[in-house]
């Protein structure tokens, strides 16, 4: 076993109790409190990661870095439907998201997908991520400083629907209600031939914009689906769990005409 | 439409006909041939992404910079099973890989995974990769280079059950038969609480593992898997494809144990 | 529109308010009460299928004939887990059931697979259905009862472990924990080459099972799980509902040996 | 062990050489030739199930009555899409098939679904089955004579678009490419508040027939898939299999309307 680093303000921190886990902020002078008692942030700061802390009442914690997964799936807040890992994780390879990339995101909601997608161009690339309604804008700016990954990403209140002023970017990623309205602007803000994905709940929807994608001329229009299922760990009864999604969203994916 | 980058030497370019993709490595003096005729590799160079190119009897081919999907699924070069981007794609996010971070990885393969895991904490990071098969590592290597991901790994002609030298490591992903030997090494060279990955075809071999991250006091195990279903992308007939992949492998991903 | 059949004292009805599915056993004297109401059975008697009546608050209950799938998921008591339709269907179909047949059935828990094998080999075959729980006996009885199926079930409680007197079996499925134990007892019961089946929840005890399987001379085996994944039927947003269940049990299904 | 029945003239037996499964009709005079050498029909007459026969070269073959499910997916010739015993089970229990029960069937096809079907209300019940198409209907009834099942089944070869002389069915399934113009007369035809079903293969006929089921009144509206993924039967090495259907077709189910 080798030493941690240590933890710091501002970094954001798992505490588990060997079942549940709890995330915070770590912030000079708050105080993290649960039914097993109460840890001061300004005892944690200076443990390394994998420290235990303990509550005034004497409850440990394990402290841990979360992972990107446990970031989105648990200690970001929501109030929209987030494009899950079992998803972006895919998305960022079908876009070829590479550091130093510009890409355009139309539809930031919470932001789940913003974090991923900024992580994987970081340090050099930018996100411009465009969302209509205010509160989900300041609901993703929170998440993104919570993940730390705040400055890879341009957060622009706006419809691209009404103009956008970036373009030339390598690749897009729209998650709207009737994205096919988007292909004009995905044509003339893109460099030619980029990829481009999108998500989408009913094949109602995946219907109406394989029609507008083979309008407009975009190339390779492929369709799928990711399915995750969990299982119990447990080596000797080993199987999947009882219950899982069953269904989260299309992920479509083409590319941008040739000139 | 914006002007796209202009292709250069060391570029791996994508060749589309409307229907299938070759992939080159664009060099100085190389010719691409197909039975629809010859391209010259010097005729592709300073062209931009999204142009035709034509064949000497005049065939057409759109040049498409290939995203980390396709690369991995169609450019690389495979002598073992690889990790598909369905599984990669989860697998660094559980891993919660970023920038700057420091891997562990044995069990190489092909590097289909490692080009993924490269990716991702590029620019400052670095994967070091252990595979004891020299053949395996020579493919690796040539992979790696095709994609431009050469300088953010450190190759490893080694068993890492022999002893490595590297340490402080903070995340770890192995793809070998027998997973459970390498546990004490993950727990020594790893920091504290560290994610670690595993992949395994058979449900036997994940008993096994379970059994031995629970004896080694690894934390937070869990249980996987990832099914990919593709659509036929016709709009007034939309439907899953015929046939699909059935399964890769189980995914299994803990913490290694707190001091 | 015909008319349908009357409605007679020992039928099971489904009384549906558009919304919600009740089920009850039609019998002299007795009463329907929920918070809408009370329906006298006596006032349901001799009305027709699809025919409706009301509470004596005036709310209307549509009388439905309840399909087989419907008694084994919504009528039936449960005090054990139930093979489910997904997969009792396809096991009547492995097993080569057909009216006429004797079949071998032990652990038979709820009695939710008995009525559907009960059901095919009707009126002609029989089910011995073996159960050494006599509270789950009673039970099964009580369910095939009101599913109408019981005379074409010899419900005996026993543990087939301990010996069993019928023989000349013509199919056998088998619902135990260590199903491995029963093979010899399907071996010298059943006629040569007949089809037997395997339910099992866990991964550990398929390959436990197999491996007996195999040692005993079984011939043609084979292992499949059924996944069932229900959509939202709203024509102008077909999708897949939120959550399904992620499993029951796998499938195994060999021949008994030759002589 | 118990003596299995005689094989007569007109049975169906499976011709298994520990691999490989081979189907013939047993009749008199014919012979079964494989490049392991021949066997006489008049050879196997009088055999018991489970016994073995040898051909003219030594090579021995296991003698084995074909289950239900082996029938449909190797036995029956086919010139058309089948509807496979994933789904065929579980339509039986949908429409809430019993012994005695009259069916209504359209579009037969190579008869697949007619024989599970058949099967299950039998010997009492009739299934009246639809088809246009000539050489389909004569396919269908090869098949159902090789099952051993004709005699429950009314072959008609007429469109039932054209209006159909059968009424007061208790269920009905349809296998047609426009199913929506059969409502008028399932509602006509069946016993009100009868259990009917649907397959079909893409969503954009889903959502047809969906908003014509809503229009047309009828009840209990549902819509699923169920997918088969086998496994390799390896005991040590348990796993799925490589690949696997991934779609026959979705499932529509629904009862017609109450008067």
């Amino acid at each position: 076993m080798v030493l941690s680093d240590s933890i710091r303000d501002g970094d954001l921190v798992c505490l588990w109790d060997g079942e549940n886990s709890f995330y915070i902020l770590l912030q000079p002078g708050s105080t993290f409190t649960t039914h097993k008692g109460i840890i001061r942030h300004d005892d944690i700061r200076g443990r390394r990661w994998g420290e235990r802390v303990r509550t005034h009442k004497g409850s440990e914690y394990l402290l841990m870095k979360p992972s990107l997964y446990e970031i989105v799936m648990y200690a970001i807040q929501r109030k929209t439907q987030i494009v899950y890992p079992k998803d972006s994780g895919l998305i960022t390879l079908k876009l070829g998201l590479r550091p130093g990339m510009k890409v355009l995101e139309a539809g930031v909601g919470s932001g789940a997908l913003t974090l991923v997608m900024a992580n994987t161009v970081a340090p050099t690339g930018m996100i411009y991520a465009y969302e209509r309604d205010r509160r989900f804008l300041a609901l993703a700016d929170e998440n993104l400083r919570m993940a730390g990954l705040r400055q890879f990403v341009t957060l622009l209140e706006a419809d691209i629907l009404e103009g956008i002023e970036e373009d030339n970017f390598d690749a897009a990623f729209i998650d709207m209600r009737e994205p096919w309205e988007t292909l004009p602007i995905l044509k003339s803000r893109l460099k030619a031939t980029s990829p481009v994905g999108f998500i989408l709940p009913t094949t109602n929807q995946v219907s109406n914009l394989l029609h507008a994608l083979y309008d407009e001329g975009f190339l390779r229009i492929e369709v799928e689906e990711i399915i995750h299922r969990p299982y119990k760990p447990v080596p000797d009864r080993l199987r999947p769990v009882d219950r899982m999604s069953a269904h989260t969203g299309y992920l479509i994916f083409a590319r941008t005409p040739a000139p």
